[in-house]
């Protein structure tokens, strides 16, 4: 047999960063790139321009003129028509994960009933009506029963905080989404309500499963150590792996949630699922909040501190491959975004970062400057995790445009080790 | 300023492996590769196919047509001619390393000379006349001198047991090398002979060095821990980090030795200097015996066992930048050569690599399988030495062909983690 061809729909940061481990495995990645420097196309030979949507796109994508077809269609992003997966699968093409699976990413209310009947703890949801009277009367009844604030989402069509609006009783309550209950009638994606969950920190599983192999060979499947993330502006800011405190029983609940979710979805490939810790009587509990059936910005930390990072371990997923070893490679490892940075090219920062932080590893992804984007990570990772964290996000800002807080600290690098 | 670009002269698995960590510094790499589908043709966008010793090949690499200039040229090999690489150096292309350094790793008369002006343990050695007459009675009392046997090799052109041979009185002494005598005088590489070692053990000090900070501003140096390195048929086979037994003392023997001649030679870049562990009356010494420099396959280790990779390191120190941290990741990481295969495409072994051994990291570069030939390396990282081996030894027999020893170990990665 040649080399396997995996084709990738979406050319950010999650498919430049696939793109290591399909060298180190011998695997031919096929991307299909929104512009010809897309993060991706940067580094992946076999790049492709194209639009997600575009079902000619994605056909030539899997089975290019004069090239070798590819072995299985996997995504960075959510965002592709799903009847085109169905009719792709139906017709031979291994879609991993399947559109049967990859709606629950994509749509929140088809998630909320599937967890709900799978018995995965979630904070108490309703799916609001699409005429747009019955919807204001449901939401308002919402609140009352939670206590007069919830969080309305658009069932499609959300990510980083976007598609999520608070509403509360005082604010106004259903008048705060007027124009998102209207727009249900004329197309827009249908909204539920979820509570407003009290929650003490936001927790996150990383989970793989492939088709084959597992117990009664329902699919093998492994999942990394529990990490808490750390949301800023509704993007995630910063991850700390393993979360700090977690009990071992916690650990084993939120863990157990994400795999019943993987093998009740039938997940194939990565899939994250955002967890909310809340107090309880009985000790700490997780609600589900979000899924991602991908590799996902909680797991960016297992490059570098796991024996397995998520993206290879997607790639050895979809491909049916045995799983990897998920184990941690050190006590803690630190993961800081950078979003945003007042420099215009981020390499003008690395003499800096990298004479404060020799032990960081910085990740950045050739994206343009703008406000707030993801424009790259640094994970550090040691044995104190108060030094592990203050490294990672000093590091982080520095590549953010700030300067490094001391002088010693850029003289650390100078002894000759 | 833009992202630096770094030019890459070669396109083997050495350039191959350099792609993960120009992507994640952010810095565009443009190598010259041998042919479209060489090893790092498959993994670098910007690959243009030409001969290291064409000059025009080399002035396009560093400044073509219509794209930004290399900021840097370097090298995965040492076959490059210096005449040219002195023009670029004059004309204001930095070449790192330079030639006055890279000469000592492409002519080992020079290098010796260089290392016995510097006070660096070597094997006794003498550089044979180049009349053919003079050359057989100066190795006829060499060999008298030494014992009645010793190593002759041609100066330049050798790699990976290649241009070198084992004379003895008892088999013929001159009379094995003949030709390489009388090729001398025709064009042939110089000669020279060296005792051959009665050694315990090969060990490998890596070390990078930049041209700025470090010591009195004489350039920034790093040493990885010193490894063991096992040689099959003169070529690597495995490498065991670090290596085990050595006393603290002769560590930083080893370790000092490599500075000294890092800094001797004004190396830029990473230097891979290969020992002979040879038992004294105080202890066991180290002899040098070879240089390489650039990235060598006795530090594939780094990759997953050491913060920086050698390959990241590289990268840093031909652009000047800060040095990163060399320490181990893990007590104990043994890296495998994977050399020939009965398999036609080494992927086929995936299956059976991954579910047996779970933790190990495969390294496939995409090469066409030759017997003996370089195709891959598998690295273990663990606390028990004797149970690393046997996984990185078994790994890499399963990719050479050979099936897994047992039934059990396949079905390790069957337990749901």
């Amino acid at each position: 047999m040649a080399a396997p061809v995996i084709a990738v729909v979406g050319g950010g940061q999650l498919a430049r960063m696939m793109a290591p481990a399909a060298g180190e495995l011998g695997v031919h990645l096929r991307v299909l790139v929104e512009a010809p420097d897309s993060s991706a196309a940067q580094v992946v030979v076999d790049a492709p321009v194209g639009v997600a949507s575009d079902e000619t796109a994605i056909r030539s994508l899997i089975a290019p003129a004069g090239a070798t077809p590819a072995d299985v269609l996997t995504f960075e992003h959510e965002h592709v028509p799903n009847a085109l997966l169905t009719d792709l699968l139906e017709h031979g093409t291994p879609v991993r994960p399947g559109p049967d699976a990859l709606v629950h990413a994509q749509d929140k209310i088809v998630m909320r009933r599937r967890l709900t009947e799978l018995g995965v703890p979630c904070p108490r949801w309703a799916a609001l009506p699409t005429a747009p009277d019955a919807a204001r009367t449901a939401l308002a009844d919402f609140l009352a029963e939670v206590g007069g604030e919830a969080v309305v989402k658009t069932a499609r069509g959300g990510y980083d905080g976007k598609g999520v609006r608070v509403v509360s009783v005082a604010e106004g309550g259903p008048e705060q989404v007027a124009e998102w209950i209207e727009a249900v009638a004329e197309g827009g994606p249908e909204l539920l309500v979820e509570e407003k969950v009290p929650f003490t920190r936001e927790l996150a599983v990383l989970v793989a499963r492939r088709p084959s192999g597992g117990i009664d060979g329902r699919g093998e499947v492994r999942t990394w150590p529990v990490v808490e993330s750390i949301q800023r502006d509704g993007v995630c800011a910063e991850v700390i792996a393993p979360a700090p405190g977690l009990t071992d029983a916690e650990a084993e609940r939120a863990r157990d949630a994400a795999v019943r979710i993987a093998e009740g979805l039938g997940v194939t490939g990565v899939l994250a699922v955002e967890m909310f810790e809340v107090a309880g009587e009985d000790g700490p509990r997780v609600l589900v909040n979000e899924l991602a059936m991908r590799p996902h910005n909680s797991g960016h930390w297992t490059i570098d501190g796991a024996v397995t990072s998520q993206f290879e371990q997607h790639l050895r997923a979809v491909l049916d491959l045995p799983l990897g070893d998920t184990t941690a490679k050190a006590p803690w490892t630190v993961m800081a975004n950078v979003l945003g940075s007042t420099l215009v090219e981020l390499t003008d920062a690395l003499p800096a970062v990298l004479a404060t932080f020799p032990d960081a590893k910085v990740n950045l992804y050739g994206k343009g400057v703008r406000p707030g984007r993801k424009l790259g990570h640094v994970n550090v990772s040691g044995d104190d995790l108060a030094e592990v964290r203050r490294r990672a996000l000093a590091a982080a800002a520095i590549l953010r445009g700030e300067r490094p807080a001391s002088t010693d600290e850029a003289t650390e690098n100078e002894e000759r080790a």
